[in-house]
C-alpha cells in the first residue's frame, strides 16, 4: 500500500449538502452559514454549501439563496452547490456559485426514481444547464450516481457509465464524480472503474465518492488513490444517505478518511482535530450524534489514563519481581 | 489493489470469546454451544471458544468447560481458548482444547491495567503454560495486544515488538497474532510491521487482529494480506471491545470483512448469507442489535424494490418522451 509521501489530496465537504437534505430537523438558516462558515476555514478544497432544487422537493435546503448569500467566502475554496435544471441554474447564478454540480444516475431505475426522468431525458435537461452555465463561464461537474451497482439493478455495467462520461465531457464538463451513492463498491472494482475513467477521459477533473454502508468506504478511498483519483467527496460526521436502499449508513466521514490519509503520509490540507469540533457542532445542529468513529474515538494517539489504581497494581507487580 | 484470483486465507472466529467476555448479559450455555455448533459448520479455520481464566474474573465465560465438552467438533476446525496461567492450561486440557492462546501485552502500562503484571512476569508465567502445552503437544498462539500502539502510551516502538516475537518463537510458539487492541493501527503501518515480523519470523503462522475503533479495519486487512498474512481474527457482528479505551467500538465484523474479500476474489471459506444469518442469531442471544455494517446492509448486490409508484413514474416519463 502506498505512503502518500506529501501528496496533496482535494477534499470536498458535501455534508451541508448532501447530509443536511436527509435530517429530519430543519437547520436554521444562521446555523447553516456559521457551519459553512467553520468549514471554510478549516482547509478544503470545495464545499458544496447547498442544492437549487426546488424548496418543496428538499424543504430542508429550502434557503439556498440566503446561505449562498451570507456565507463569507474564503480565497481558493470553490462554493458548489447542486443544480438540478435550468431554472435552479439561474438561481444559483443570482447567488455568485462558483460551480455547479449536476446529478444524474448511470442506472436507469435509479434515475427514474430519483429524479423522475429516463437518463436521456435527465441528459437532454442537463445539456440545457451546461449552457446557461458556459453562457457565465462558471464551471460544471457532474456527479454520476451508481456508478459501481445499482440497489434496484444490482450491477451497473462499466461500459455504459464510460459512455455518460464520454457525453458529458463532448458537452464540456469540467469534472465527474464517481458516486457509490449506496455503498456497493469494493476496493478492486475501484480500482479498476478509476483507471478506467481516468484512461478514458485523461482531461476531465475525476473526484471519487463513496459511502460506508458495507464498511468499506476508507478501503475504496485509498483504491481510488492509487488508481490515480486526486479529489474525494466527504461527508462531516459521516452524515447523510440514500432514501433507496434501507438500513444504509451515510457518506464517509470526512475526519474518519482524513485522519486515515494523514497517518498514511498523504496532505489533505485539513486538521483533523478541527474537523472533529467541527463534527460534534453539526451534530448539535442535527440534535443527534454522527455515526463517525473519530468523533467518538478521536485520534490514534488520543491517550487515556490508565485505569483506577493502576499505580498500587503497578507497584504490587514491581514488589513480586523484588 | 492485488485481486484476491481465489487466494485461500484462514479466518479465526473471536466473537464467541473476545466477543461475548465483553457482554453484560450472560448467555446460557445451552445457546454459547449452539451457536458455536452454528459456526463449526460455517467453514472458520478456527474458533476462539471460550476462555480459561478465571470465573470471578469473567463471569461471562464461567462456562468454559461446559461449552468446551458439549460443542460437536467440525473435522478440519481447530477450537482454540484463551489460557492465561498453569491452571487454566489444566483446566483447558481436561476438555481437550485444539490449542493454546496465550496474550500479553507489548505495551508495558496496557500489560499492568489488563493482566497485573510486568511484561516480564508475563512471559515468565506464559513460558510455565508453554511448558505444559508442549508435554501435552498441544500447539500454542501467543496474541500480543498493542502491537500498533497503547491507549495509554501512544507509539510501540516495532523494536520491542519483534523483541517479544523473538523470544516467545524461541520459547517454542507456533503461531504469534499481531492484535491492534484499540484500532489504532493504519494500513501503511500494518503493512510495515506485518512485513518485518514476517521476515523476523518466518516459520512462525502469522494472524492479524483488528478493531475498527477508526474505521480501517477493512483497509488494515488489505494491508495485512498485502503484507503477506494469510490469517485474520474476526468476531462475528462486530462485538467485542477494550474497556481502556473509551468510545471504542470492537472488533472487525466476520461477515463485513469476508464480504470485502469475496467481493475482491479471496476464498475465504465462508458464505456471508449464513454469515449474516449467525450475526442475527448473535443480536439474539445478547440481547441487542450488533455494530456489524452487512447485518443491517445486506451483501452488496441485495436488491431493494423501486418505491411506491414507481411504474406510473416510469410511464410518465416515458409519455413525456414519445
Amino acid at each position: 500500500m502506498q505512503a502518500g509521501n506529501g501528496r496533496r489530496l482535494a477534499i470536498n465537504e458535501v455534508g451541508t449538502r448532501d447530509g443536511l437534505q436527509a435530517e429530519c430537523r430543519f437547520v436554521e438558516t444562521d446555523d447553516k452559514v456559521a457551519l459553512v462558515d467553520t468549514l471554510s476555514s478549516l482547509g478544503y478544497a470545495k464545499i458544496e454549501v447547498t442544492s437549487f432544487t426546488s424548496p418543496q422537493a428538499i424543504p430542508a435546503l429550502r434557503d439556498a439563496e440566503a446561505v449562498m448569500h451570507r456565507i463569507r467566502r474564503a480565497p481558493g475554496v470553490v462554493y458548489t452547490a447542486l443544480v438540478p435544471n435550468v431554472r435552479g441554474g439561474e438561481r444559483a447564478l443570482e447567488c455568485h456559485t462558483d460551480e455547479f454540480n449536476l446529478v444524474m444516475s448511470a442506472s436507469e431505475t435509479h434515475n427514474l426514481a430519483n429524479l423522475r426522468m429516463t437518463r436521456d431525458q435527465s441528459f437532454r435537461q442537463l445539456l440545457d444547464v451546461m449552457v446557461l452555465a458556459r453562457d457565465a463561464r462558471v464551471p460544471v461537474n457532474v456527479s454520476l450516481s451508481c456508478v459501481f451497482g445499482c440497489p434496484m439493478e444490482g450491477e451497473v455495467p462499466l461500459d455504459g457509465v464510460l459512455g455518460w462520461i464520454d457525453r458529458f465531457a463532448e458537452a464540456g464538463a469540467q469534472g465527474i464524480t464517481l458516486c457509490d451513492t449506496t455503498g456497493m463498491a469494493y476496493p478492486t472494482q475501484v480500482q479498476d472503474v478509476c483507471e478506467k475513467a481516468l484512461r478514458r477521459q485523461p482531461s476531465l477533473a475525476f473526484t471519487a465518492h463513496f459511502h460506508n454502508t458495507r464498511a468499506m468506504g476508507l478501503v475504496n478511498t485509498v483504491a481510488a488513490v492509487e488508481a490515480g483519483i486526486r479529489q474525494f467527496d466527504m461527508s462531516l460526521g459521516g452524515i447523510g444517505g440514500c432514501p433507496y436502499a434501507p438500513g444504509a449508513s451515510g457518506n464517509v466521514a470526512t475526519e474518519d478518511v482524513v485522519h486515515m490519509l494523514e497517518c498514511m503520509g498523504y496532505d489533505t490540507g485539513l486538521s483533523v482535530p478541527a474537523l472533529i469540533g467541527a463534527a460534534h457542532q453539526l451534530a448539535g445542529l442535527i440534535g443527534h450524534d454522527v455515526p463517525s468513529q473519530l468523533s467518538r474515538a478521536g485520534e490514534r494517539l488520543t491517550r487515556h489514563a490508565p485505569p483506577e489504581g493502576f499505580e498500587a497494581i503497578h507497584e504490587r507487580a514491581l514488589a513480586r519481581s523484588a
